[in-house]
């Protein structure tokens, strides 16, 4: 099995980016049993999917796994919806900051992950391991990594199957931003093996109550 | 101009629903320069899609507005997504918690509201009315009777807008969640006459940074 | 019996302060069976204490209930511990910002509220009002200014009784705030008559578990 | 200098308590510079003071740290105040739940740290770990803990220096508490030798500003 996992650039302010670091990490690492490739992408509506497809033609992965930074978040979240805006509270790393825009004109307006989100999690939390299943990755430029991924596995790349993690801050990132949680980067590269091999290993999901009332 | 506006009973385990109360309240007061017709809906996955499209037959209104409860959110949060997607955390007032399930067979994986919700909640922050615009209404009722709405407005009922509001706690709940945030009912019934009176008004939407990051 | 309830000056940046708000309508209301005093405090380390002594002199209460804004909490907090310690996140209205400073030089490291706060507490969640007990007061005028009650309720005025309650950000306030809870005036002012019945009404505190693990 | 480190029992249902498990990791590696002893304390209001109290007769240490578990805060967080006060939200290991006790009759209402908590807290941050002051302990056995430590050292101790260190959730019990912050073992065994070697190293605090408005 052919796998591509991919972290961003820092962006506002930070001087890293957790997903950037410990997909690096996994990458030294590697993960048995499998072909693991490990790409930056940019922190850019505009050529983070240039980047996305770039990847995608040249390593033809059966699975994709982009990863994001959320400072606040306390969890590894595996989200499960990435809609069809651009809407950015804070400019890109080009300077760009899209209000109310598609990311893909005429595209579906929401795509969901195809993963097995809740296998995942249950997974995660039997390691020791906090996760979630998150419904919203926001409407910066995770999500429109997110939504391009699965645009492209629904156009260009059959059989591709994607999804994203998104990760909390690095103590040394909460350490500058007083009451926030943070993750150590063994427990997200742990974390990242586990996702991926439950990922590699099933396609159907738990069948398990989940979801949120609000 | 004809306005719908909805308020859910009271679930999980709570004794009222502030979505009811606040309808009601605004039905008694009525909106002036439109008219408003305030119906209830049942917190089941089944029969409140059945309720939301007969009192559009019924009453054909323009402009559809449903409201229900984010028991732990502090603000008016108008939401910009709902998702085909059952999943739910509690059973609903029916005893049935379905698990990852579509809510219409074949529908689109997500609608956006047809309102402007960012110059509904600039006009509620200079009203004073604590509110923000809402990337997920979760995976239970209130979604799914959004979903529907904007389903029913893209398939048989062209022409109508519609959306969504979640609300607090009442204090009254509130007071049995120690450290959970409330809303008076004023608050709320005031904010609805904004909303609705700015939806009335507006098709288009304000053009101002917004979003989340993650 | 003699009360004298007192709010605080805006601050930090703040147009209005929630108490002094509150305070002024309830002293335009007063409150049947006692003979009620409202008085303003500014936020100053060093004009507090000796307003509040001035009041105290002049109008001889039998209880003393400051009120001060805690932007960010979500519920009438009844503080039950003031200690003796001025260490200022923000400078108060004199611009003076103190650190890790006594506020009576060899006075006691802290005084517990003379009023039964989980009586209080347990009145306003029955009346349908969000409250609970707080073990700290923060480090600012508002902690100053219960340290200074109690110290002169120690010494110079037996038989005083005195507390403290914290208040949310009034919505008007919460709506510049975003994500941050609020509660409205009407709310606030029944809390405070609720509040001082209560404490009028009995010495003694109810004997409930309560406390926090950390 | 001779240095002892408390860590407690488990409580309140949880499996481990990451403050057992992180003293004693501490104690296996060793503080260079100092003879460092590590005891655990049962979670018990009558038996954690006299295991105290033995520890510091057979030790006499000149520095002691006890630790703690604050399962929901999501960093190291440096006590600053200890209250005469026993007020339990659960009962203790044995099944006692005190309510409104002082927890040593006739003792001073409350008791400062004697540590430079503002110090270790900058050198913390510095190195790249999320901490903070913070103003209390709660009313359960870690407060009864801080304060039975410093009346020992105002008392029967005297040249004892000693305070409180509350830490997160480890992630394996975050794992089973969803939404909960966590942090790793080895941040925290490296949070305490940085705290004892900061408090090792001087006794007066760094002059900066802190403290809360509430």
């Amino acid at each position: 099995m052919r796998i591509l996992v991919t972290g961003f650039d820092p962006f506002g302010g930070e001087p890293v980016n957790p997903s950037l670091e410990a997909v690096r990490e996994l990458g030294r690492r590697g993960l048995p049993g499998s072909e693991l490739y490990v790409r930056p992408l940019p922190t850019s509506f505009s050529r983070a999917p240039q980047a996305l497809r770039a990847a995608l033609e040249e390593l033809r992965p059966d699975l994709a796994l982009c990863v994001g930074q959320a400072g606040g978040r306390a969890e590894l979240s595996l989200e499960r919806v990435a809609v069809n805006l651009a809407d950015a509270p804070i400019a890109d790393n080009d300077g760009d900051q899209p209000t109310d825009r598609p990311l893909v004109e005429g595209g579906p307006n929401a795509y969901f992950a195809a993963l097995p989100v809740k296998a995942a999690v249950a997974a995660l939390r039997e390691a020791g391991l906090p996760a979630s299943v998150s419904l919203s990755a926001g409407t910066f430029v995770c999500n429109a990594a997110m939504y391009h991924l699965l645009h492209l596995a629904a156009t260009d790349f059959p059989g591709l199957r994607g999804g994203f993690l998104h990760i909390p801050f690095l103590p040394e990132q909460a350490a500058r931003h007083p009451g926030r949680p943070s993750m150590g980067l063994l427990e997200v590269v742990r974390g990242l093996e586990l996702i991926l091999s439950v990922c590699a290993a099933q396609e159907t999901d738990l069948e398990v109550a989940g979801g949120a009332t609000h």
